[in-house]
């Protein structure tokens, strides 16, 4: 998938860029901490990934698909709070909270929450119009909040240690995982104008991949180590959370996911979208799910 | 001040109405009750009061009032947190962490974050052009941040203890305290139309109503019992917090706070700004100085 580490590139450099340390240096210092850590960076390629097929200038989403990944980073310095799942290790290096301290911490999640819009705003070129820019915001903002990643948080805090139904799971896992990969599609066809045909395709993708994803890294917490993940391994069964191996069991839910990622591929294909790299990400999923 | 009634039971109405309670209901309610609490609605009203003085119609300007006392709200459930201020008391009710938990209230603080600028989009009448709603929206966002209310709290925060310079301390209230009137009356204006000259008075009057007002509350936090005010009293000096009255006692910042009135008041005078309610805050605060 050679798109994806030009992509990658792409959204490092500009990261690193928007995110200038200024005065207090201690609280951009924090959030540099945490945005800059190595990540897989899924959320911003997929927003570059959809620009360029709904034929968009991918320059043009840049901006947007930083943005979202620092609301990523954002959810991962609060979950990651001891008042949260108070965890000690994230992508391989101890937490925000843990390297910093709490209140810089719940701090340099607030200005996240503020800044990744704001780089929307003044950094996207002005060849995308303002209607477009607000409905970039406003998709943004709803995604962030207590519509979707902050209510799967809370449900997602209230069943644990409870037995759930399908349902509750799906909710959970729809709202904390699925709404930024459908976030990040949305936003970068927005952006280069695709039709609302195309658009929903790649909502529909989204919805797949992202419940396939979580599934997938429920499974991974349960199968690998703490060196290979970069967080803390087995923490899912440690503080009874409901997942779906733990409900279902491995088989079954190794099933879901490839179920999940043939679905996905078979939405975006049906819709003359074509996609090595979101068709390559599935079948990396599957791939490891199949070993 | 008629006005201040009128405007403040327009922002009631509006915030109730805006945030409803949906699933998960927890998060909704934790927002609503730090909301919803009874509070001055100064921000607000001042946004109202802006718009007005400068032609606008202040239905256009409520969802953004609205927006500024939600992200108040938000600074406040944060600053109360233990890991910052530990406060158990805020408007004559327990802290958010304290009516429900420290993660809820992590979460709720972060859902203001999103639904305030997602209230400003979806909710400002169409009337307001998408160029001023993106103008209103970068102010906000500015404010909120890095850039402003959290650099304050930072420092604030770092200060503790210390003996800091006036410099410091001034950097302290204009970010942490002035910020949100400085926004609050260039938003009203903004979304009224005015002319830059009446936004720069309206910005300066805000500077120095909002150093007076963080000197006045300082200086009330030692002389009024908890019960007058609804939080905790005598906290600054337990904690070693830098004010101005613990640096330059409380005749000198008496005197400096009627002095900042005073050109509070010249400035918006001079600039054809005519305010009975803008004056009026003004008296309040100098008449509550001088017993």
């Amino acid at each position: 998938m050679e798109n994806f580490d030009k992509y990658k590139e792409l959204v490092n450099e500009a990261l690193d860029r928007f995110l200038e340390v200024k005065y207090p240096e201690r609280i951009w210092e924090s959030m540099r901490y945490s945005v800059l850590a190595d990540g897989k960076r899924l959320r911003p390629v997929m927003v570059l990934e959809a620009c360029r097929i709904c034929g968009g200038n991918i320059d043009t989403a840049i901006p947007t698909a930083c943005a979202i990944e620092m609301l990523h980073a954002q959810s991962l310095i609060h979950d990651d709070l001891p008042c949260m799942d108070d965890d000690d290790l994230r992508r391989g290096r101890p937490t925000n909270h843990k390297a910093f301290d709490e209140a810089t911490a719940v701090l340099a999640g607030d200005a996240l929450l503020s800044f990744a819009p704001e780089v929307i705003i003044t950094k996207t070129p002005s060849v995308v119009s303002d209607s477009t820019k607000l409905e970039v915001l406003e998709a943004f903002l709803v995604a962030a909040g207590a519509h979707k990643l902050i209510a799967g948080q809370v449900v997602d805090i209230e069943s644990e240690g409870k037995t759930v139904s399908e349902e509750t799971l799906e909710f959970i896992h729809k709202n904390k995982t699925s709404a930024l990969f459908e976030l990040s599609l949305f936003c970068g066809a927005k952006i280069a104008g695709a039709s609302q045909e195309k658009i929903d395709a790649l909502q529909k993708y989204a919805e797949n991949f992202g419940l396939a994803f979580q599934i997938y890294d429920d499974i991974i917490d349960i199968i690998a180590t703490t060196e290979e993940l970069g967080k803390t391994a087995g923490k899912d069964a440690k503080v009874q959370k409901q997942t779906y191996p733990a409900l279902y069991g491995l088989e079954e839910s190794k099933n879901k996911v490839i179920e999940l990622c043939k679905e996905a591929k078979e939405t975006i294909l049906a819709n003359g979208l074509e996609s090595s790299l979101l068709a390559g990400i599935l079948d990396i999923i599957e791939k490891r799910i199949k070993k």
